[in-house]
């Protein structure tokens, strides 16, 4: 069993809150995270998926591949986007990062597995301080 | 002469674009930047000020002052905010990066002359592939 | 089950060594980091606490609070501080990262679980090419 | 138990083949990275060992054999070497970071078994961007 | 005057020597750089150019333009190649760090120029701890 | 011209302090940084040197001889040990990193200039957000 990680970055805009509340409410429960008028990060996104390498190619999964599936399903999504209001897979859910690591991790399953290899980490830095870890 | 550089960082949304025009007229010109939705980043700015050594301290400023100045002038005012509405220094300008390097400039430039320092360089980058220099 | 690691440094003076032993002795095993006179490092500290996201906040502890309890209990007590002689939770221990990692996930465990979050992992860097991690 | 990382650096080149493939086969399968004229790569070793504390010393493993043990087993063969032709223990092995991975673990293994730790992890990564870790 | 810095990433295999030298020769004068079985690095490459903001655009050149040049001209041609043999603007010349730099430089100029601006740096890391920088 | 940088680090223990004033004095001054029991930083060096490429070689200057001329005359006399007390060429002076890059400037200048380089800047990172520079 092997473990390959590809690491991607995207910028993007967000606000924590929940709509249903004030921005009195949500300012004292999420902080100056909650601004109405929005702020950003540079996100850095990291998926490890595992399996075991095929001894005639001496890998098991083509990283171009990997790539691919991390562009097309998440980083075209949210590239200089809102996460609150344009990225389909938020919908409904408040824009955390915990979120955003599970909302990731269901896009991504599907597609991973169809190539033989298992989802086995999404992690992802919201600043070089704060990173947030799901494993399904 | 001598040279200290203090490293900060902000998380901020903006848009590049110019109001009177349409959003089809700024996405032609700025692309994926100009989204209306706005996107954002983790900024580092960089702030460097020179000096002659007080042979007494074995320093020109003390770095408590210079972090001081550039909390309360810059860092306060644009922190978790929307560059484009909420950042006076900014107010009627184009939130690249190329003009907030400009406005933090004109902002720092007097409170370090008070301290006996010159202000010799603001930088900022945007991501860690794009960064902008100011010199004066 | 999501894992979220809060990263801070500190700065701080130590040298490796027994305290019954001659200089020789420590130099001996310890090697150059045994310095009677001292040595320091730029610490970095990660803290990986791990829990079950609450629906309503899309989040289980607040960062804030995380942020809080490290800096109350490890970093006020250590940053630009002589580990050996001025750190209470590591008294009469050797004052290698082994020890630290370890002292320093027994002064944060409880004050974590009243949180209602699990202490995972504490890592220290004591250098970029040397990292200890303890999981309790 | 308790786990320290050695991270190192080495300089080499290699290219992605299998020797009986023509190169056409060979950039199908392994696109640029199977160029016949090779291309090269700043490889991050990390190496990751777990042991128990000596409570006499405070640690498991003195960082100098640690080091030592990477240096002449790994470095001094593979730094700034050519990964196909000149490294003893790739050879007949398809260059791919996943079997110098596994490579390497074997390599390691006995020697730091020999000092009474056990090997956990080996981490490389080829770029920043693209990691391999195996665990045995 | 502002000055905008683009930083982008190749891979590639060289060897440093005077092809008419032996490889002792080279060995001698160039150490262990001079290997003939090549050895490679993840070159970072950093273009300063400089100009006079538009006031209309709030930029003097378009970071889009700045990418598709340093693509076009040197990305290209370099990246997962072997730059003694395959990189055109490299024949003839040592394949020193300090030469790519003079070429990229040469390579650029006239493109950057083109568009209203000015070439100030061409910067190259040939790893962390190696710099290379050229102001023309 | 040419230029080339050389990164190195060291780890070191250090106060801000005049001796002749009291602990109280020092701590007005100098802030936390005065600690009479000494914190400690990894030190980040960078040495810029400049030179005109010549042609046979395609370098001025050989990154060989540019770091054993850095490691005999600052690393091996700073590295893992007290700058205030066992640093001779810090004897009699503040132990501020403006104070530092000045000696290390005044002990390598002449040795780069025996090798027909230029000395052009020594730069130190005290920690990630702190950096000196001197150009002499």
């Amino acid at each position: 069993m092997i473990y390959i990680t590809r690491r991607e970055t995207f910028c993007a805009a967000h606000r924590m809150c929940r709509e249903e509340w004030s921005d009195e409410k949500n300012l004292e429960i999420f902080g100056k995270c909650s601004n109405p008028a929005w702020h950003g990060h540079n996100y850095v996104l990291s998926v490890t998926v595992r399996g075991e390498i095929q001894e005639e190619l001496g890998f098991f999964i083509n990283l171009t591949i990997l790539k691919k599936i991390i562009h097309e399903r998440i980083i075209e999504k949210i590239d200089h986007r809102n996460i609150n209001t344009e990225v389909d897979f938020m919908k409904g859910k408040i824009a955390t990062t915990e979120n955003l690591a599970i909302a990731i991790w269901n896009e991504l399953k599907p597609a991973i597995s169809e190539h033989g290899a298992s989802l086995h980490c999404v992690r992802i830095s919201e600043t070089e301080n704060n990173t947030i870890e799901f494993y399904g």
